[in-house]
């Protein structure tokens, strides 16, 4: 009898399949990012303090515009207000993409055990948008071209700018609008995310997902909406008044007596 | 002993459990896409041959752009060859995007398994890039802001060309930036998946990938380029131009005597 219990009870253990399932069955999150079960390779965690990396951001922020302000002032002292609060928005944008999202992009493999500044400052966002560490394709593509084409742009423009060449408000338009596309995809993208594949890509306390992820990012929604605006109607209003100009010319040409030739309308 | 036998035996069979995961093991595909393993919901087989598809949607295009030959013409008959062919192109992407990409965004849960003219003809396209069947996260999303901005967008300006309206050059740069970028990262993040997922979204046969994925989308980005460049550059000779003609307004109101004031500069 004692026997067959034996049998019984080791029929009961788990076969050796069922074990190997029961060993990469979900383990706690080895990452504090959304969702938990995000497959972010090689993570260390941060040694600076949040508020360490947001006031470095900060103060970074300051000094680039800072040094833009007097840069252009020394230039063009009499630039108008708007002009410099556009030239130091662009040389802004231009280091943010050459620097800042160029070093994510270069080290995307392997950003989740970095700890220099922008690693740690890139770990500390990506609370609120995990796919920057698990190598999200969408992200990783949209960078690069931000980094290889806006980047460069935007200090383009931003000399454009400071100068008044003619080609300012064409540049404009074009980096404004390469803002405002990629911003918008982004957004959309994560929404995606939550609404149709469950998955949330931003921790869930307001200060990331409000802060970080909305905050951040909706700069790049409403600066450029309104110079994309400025530049376009700036174009047509050159392009109305050009006209004008023809249309007087081509009046004046008329009235003028045509010898000997057929009369001009 | 018999009873031995039996026991042994019946601890051969599968458990429930392995019997689970012997039935959910790879099936040779359902569908003819690739990758081989992609979640391709509910597919249908085309009722139609590819010629058939292929030579109706030539013919849509055919149609729409003699339409709007035939229109532009008689609303403006001097038109500049350049501009008639500029305004087909945009009621050409505008009837793309608003219709034939819009049928695509409102049924892309279900477009799979949909047998009307649009949905074979995505499914025969989609050969070269499953995505379009298997809910990717980024095509819907810049689908969705093609069909929403740039199908409306696409025809203002082919109104706005057709017509020499001020705002003309403006409106052409955005849409030919938005499509320019927009099939810019639709490339890449394929490129993404070939090279760094391993996973290609097109069928291995160069009619797929060079004629339909390539050859098709590079339109959208010879076309725009051109536009684009046109554009910025028009933009520019009227800013010179307007430049020039404020700088001789203000030099000839300098040579002017004026009374009393102090001497001009």
């Amino acid at each position: 009898m004692d026997f067959f219990k034996r049998i019984l009870a080791s029929s009961a253990l788990p076969s050796p399949l069922e074990a190997t399932i029961q060993s990469v069955e979900p383990l706690p999150p080895s990452h504090p990012y959304y969702p938990l079960d995000a497959n972010i390779f090689g993570y260390e965690p941060n040694e600076r303090s949040t508020l360490e990396l947001v006031s470095q951001f900060g103060s970074g922020c300051v000094l680039i515009l800072s040094i833009t302000y007097f840069v252009t002032k020394r230039v063009r002292p009499h630039i108008p207000v708007s002009d410099l609060l556009t030239t130091m928005w662009f040389v802004l944008c231009g280091c943010m993409h050459l620097f800042f999202e160029g070093y994510v992009v270069y080290n995307f493999q392997r950003v989740a055990g970095m700890q220099g500044l922008f690693g740690e400052m890139w770990k500390e966002y990506a609370l609120s948008d995990s796919r920057y560490l698990s190598r999200d394709p969408f992200v990783l593509c949209v960078e690069t071209v931000t980094v290889v084409f806006f980047g460069p742009l935007s200090f383009i423009t931003a000399g454009m700018v400071a100068t008044g060449h003619p080609l300012r408000y064409p540049f404009q338009a074009i980096v404004s609008l390469g803002h405002l596309y990629s911003d918008t995809l982004y957004y959309l993208t994560s929404a995606y995310g939550h609404y149709y594949l469950n998955e949330s890509y931003s921790r869930p306390e307001p200060r990331y997902f409000w802060g970080y992820f909305v905050g951040l990012n909706a700069f790049w929604i409403i600066v450029p909406a309104v110079l994309l605006y400025k530049s376009v109607f700036t174009c047509g209003r050159v392009f109305t008044a050009m006209a004008k100009i023809e249309r007087t010319l081509n009046a004046s040409r008329a009235v003028e007596p045509a010898p000997r030739g057929p009369k001009s309308r």
